[in-house]
């Protein structure tokens, strides 16, 4: 249970989380977050938006770069400093989605690694993109 | 169920989401995530920790914002489009959040409204900071 | 809320719990357990797999087992000594599985009752068989 | 995504996943299984019982198993054969509950592994132990 230390990690490392977006996890997502948005939650209001159907929140799409973080690279007992987040396209449910991170910059004397972070759905579209800073544990 | 337009928006406008988090719906977001990182989940791990105790993930505190944008300002409608995230603190099971909105910048040509948001506990820590870029509904 | 007690018990007797499994039955056994395999809550990963699409968690079909010994047969009270299980064949979402426990032995001495345990699919199919023993209430 | 093949995989080789159990584990547990059983969401009808509160349900416990199981040893790709447990002592909720899977037999010819597993508690306490036989992924 412990991640890997910034003497581990190189430039170019990659890892990913993925997982197909449930009904039910855009609803526990509203729950959770409190974001009850009808857009999410009401397919007789998402119907008559440009989406035509109920997406996923933008922050749920995004909690998954979280897992790929904290459970792969680094891992457990990275400490997350930032995330920037372009949303892109909405995820809809049943989209399969894979959020991949990968090292693009090593600060050892500060002990703080730069991700790149992107989530795409089965067809290989991009959904969001950003920037991760995170300090690996020591 | 429709937000404001931009032409109901002005800088300074203010909004905010509170909740207080409660063990489920950290444990909610570990699933729903794929987050279970034993920072969240595990409280022997967790006591070795910096934080001494299980953390809510930072992304679940970030979520709260998204309620704040997506159901009061600009509310329903709202296309979200992006969000930086400065994590400074995290949050404890039990804290109570606030996730505030704050419009700082409108762009009426390109419908943009750019809000900072703030996320801070019962005694009023800053636990996160960052910047919204939103699409009001038109 | 008193099960049956041994003398209340006789060999043959029989009871069942049933449900349709919904797809968020399997996400949220996978937060809870933490088994976020990917044959269990990503399609894309499923669908190369021997069994062509998401299953259910072999322990949580099990765990419809765990539902007929603690309500109906013995019921309440009852103290779970062991399970052995065999994996037969997968649940997939939306199956109806029946978790049926049958009576096989009396150790009225040692309050000890020993059940069949097997769960099947809405056709009859058998996807696991096991025994359990537990302990009923006095 | 892909877990370990026999061939990858030796006698003695160990895995383990472990969670802090929450209140809300055992409640989703109990909706998601259907064992409502009093012992576990009823704590006026708990206090009276041996165990003097709400106790996690065995299954929920020997659950974690299928997490070291399916996502380290030998991870995504594995086929669940088979499991026996003894249930040796309950678990409470707020218990870090450690699942431990250790490699005891492999058989190249079937491809099939037999694994020792163990459920402790975080004062190392044995709640419930078992074998478990598996595929591991070709």
């Amino acid at each position: 249970m412990k991640g890997k230390t910034i003497k581990e990690i190189h430039a170019g490392d990659t890892a990913s989380f993925q997982k197909t977006l449930s009904e039910s996890d855009v609803y526990l997502f509203a729950g959770v977050s409190g974001d009850q948005n009808p857009a999410h939650i009401n397919e007789t209001y998402a119907s008559g938006t440009r989406f035509k159907t109920r997406i996923a929140h933008g922050m749920l799409v995004a909690s998954l770069i979280s897992a790929a973080l904290g459970m792969e690279l680094p891992g457990p007992g990275t400490i997350y400093l930032g995330q920037t987040i372009k949303f892109i396209a909405p995820a809809h449910i049943g989209d399969t989605v894979e959020a991949r991170v990968t090292v693009t910059e090593i600060d050892e004397r500060r002990n703080i690694v730069t991700l790149e972070t992107v989530c795409t759905n089965q067809d290989g579209k991009v959904l969001l993109e950003g920037v991760a800073t995170v300090m690996p544990p020591k």
